[in-house]
Parts: C-alpha cells; sequence; structure tokens
C-alpha cells in the first residue's frame, strides 16, 4: 500500500518515486550496467548496497512502475527491465552526473559514462533511450546513425582501470 | 563529520550530497519560492516539512556546500542563500519536474513553474540561473531580453487557485 503523497508538486511526486539514493543508483545499475538480475545487482554495486535493501528498493520500483519484473517460474531467477517511465529518467541520471562531475571528486572510471552522455547532448541521450527501449521493452530501435551507445558507455568503461 | 562517500560515480556524489527527499524539497523551496528562513520554509511547506527535519536538513546542505548561512547576529533570524553548486541543480531540478509532470498525477498551481522552465529551454533555464545569481550570490545578472524569469514563475503560480 502507498501512502498518499504528501503534495501535487512534480518534482515532490518524482522525488516520492524513486528519490532515495538506493533507488537511484538501483535504476542507475539497470540502466548503465545492463545489471537485470537480483544477484548481478547485489555482486557489481559500487557502494556495496546490502541485499536486504536491494530487495526492498526492487519491490519498491517495481510497485512505482519503474521497474518491471518478469514472471519467473519457481526456480527461475526473475529478470527487471526497465519500463517507459523509467527510461525517461536518462535525462535526469545524466544531469545528476553533470553537477557531481562539476562539484564533487569523481573517479576516472566511474565518470567516463556520464561524460560521455553530457558531452553527446540531447541526440545522444534520445538514442540512448531508443536502445533501452529496445533491450527492455522489446521495440525495434531507429536504425542509428552511430555505433550503439550502450557499447560506446559500456567500452568506455572497460577502457579504464578499476580504483 | 562526513562519511566517506561510498564509491567515486557522480551519480552517487550527487546523490549523497542532495539526494534524500527533503533536501531537495528544500531547495526546491529556496530556489522557486524564495523562502530564505527558517520560519517562512516552514510555514510554506506544501508537504508539511516538521521543524526538526528542515533543521537537520539546512545544516546538512549548508556542510554540502550548497546552501550558505549569513552569520546572523544573537536575536537575527538567519537567512540561507543557493551556492553556486546549488544555482547549478536548476537542471537537475527541470528535468525532475519534467518527468513528474508526465508521469505523476500532479496539481495544476504547483505544476506551473516547472511547466513553464520545461518549456523554456535551457535559454530560460540560463537566465534563471543568472538571477539567482544576482539574488543569491550578488552577481549583477546580463541584462535580460525578456522580463525576470522569476517574476514570471511567481505571477503564473499566484494566477492558479490554490487547492
Amino acid at each position: 500500500m502507498r501512502e498518499p503523497a504528501r503534495s501535487g508538486c512534480p518534482i515532490n511526486m518524482a522525488v516520492e518515486a524513486f528519490g532515495d539514493r538506493w533507488s537511484l543508483l538501483v535504476l542507475r545499475d539497470v540502466m548503465f550496467s545492463s545489471r537485470r538480475r537480483f544477484r548481478e545487482l547485489l555482486a557489481g554495486s559500487e557502494e556495496g548496497i546490502a541485499s536486504n535493501i536491494l530487495a526492498d528498493r526492487l519491490k519498491r520500483l517495481t510497485d512505482a512502475g519503474l521497474l518491471a519484473r518478469d514472471s519467473a517460474r519457481p526456480g527461475q531467477r526473475a529478470t527487471y527491465s526497465l519500463t517507459e517511465a523509467a527510461i525517461q529518467l536518462v535525462p535526469v541520471l545524466t544531469e545528476l552526473g553533470t553537477w557531481g562531475i562539476r562539484h564533487r571528486t569523481t573517479t576516472p572510471r566511474l565518470r567516463v559514462r556520464a561524460e560521455l552522455l553530457a558531452n553527446g547532448g540531447p541526440e545522444m541521450q534520445a538514442q540512448f533511450m531508443d536502445e533501452l527501449r529496445e533491450t527492455h521493452l522489446g521495440h525495434p530501435a531507429r536504425p542509428a546513425p552511430h555505433p550503439p551507445v550502450t557499447e560506446r558507455l559500456a567500452s568506455a568503461y572497460a577502457s579504464l582501470p578499476s580504483d
């Protein structure tokens, strides 16, 4: 059961939907690291998310319409997909990353994808969102004028040492 | 004392700086409603923030370099100003508002300022940021080609009934 919203302000509604730090970080990992299963999200977390918090946030994000959980049969592992509403958070996460790069000390490897997206402007964000729609919603992507953004982000990340 | 950051990811760093719902809502009110004193922020809160939470978030935001507290003498009321880092959150808050308008049910009066800013594009955001720099940092604003954004947002808000 969801509590009633505290106000009808759109910023408040956005913050109520996903605005606690762990929810945003889980969305970030599904979006940028293509991790879609509980174990992958747990093992890959740079911030060391605890398993009970991850389970809670996956449920909250599913209830809020930001993630869709496939109906895994018993014994199978569930896969989470971004919904259209979550895919439309790409500009929010890009602006958060831009702010973090400018105003905080960040590490090169964890920064490079946000940097590429910020420098790529609205066109690159739109192409990335279309690729996410193909992967998560099964929509055919428009023919892309450039190599897939997903691959460009992944190879820039992989080219830098972890630290 | 601040705890060490959990990772050097720019999105994580941004979320650690202001990414709990009350911090973001306090920043929103200082930015869009020009409330700069404790009592105004408490009395004007659409979400009914509690006074102990408001006091804690004002302190946290000041420690994080997002608000500056003037040195009020005893018996005087302190005034909070946005820092340059906080003013650079205008694009983040605009994107959050855009997402909230699109994906949640919001009320017209609380929505109208986010709508105007989203529709005004990067130029209007840049002008608004210059106006905030003038008000909060004392920078002279560049001559604006249009009526001040601050006034346009305030009059649109005032023209709609509260509900």
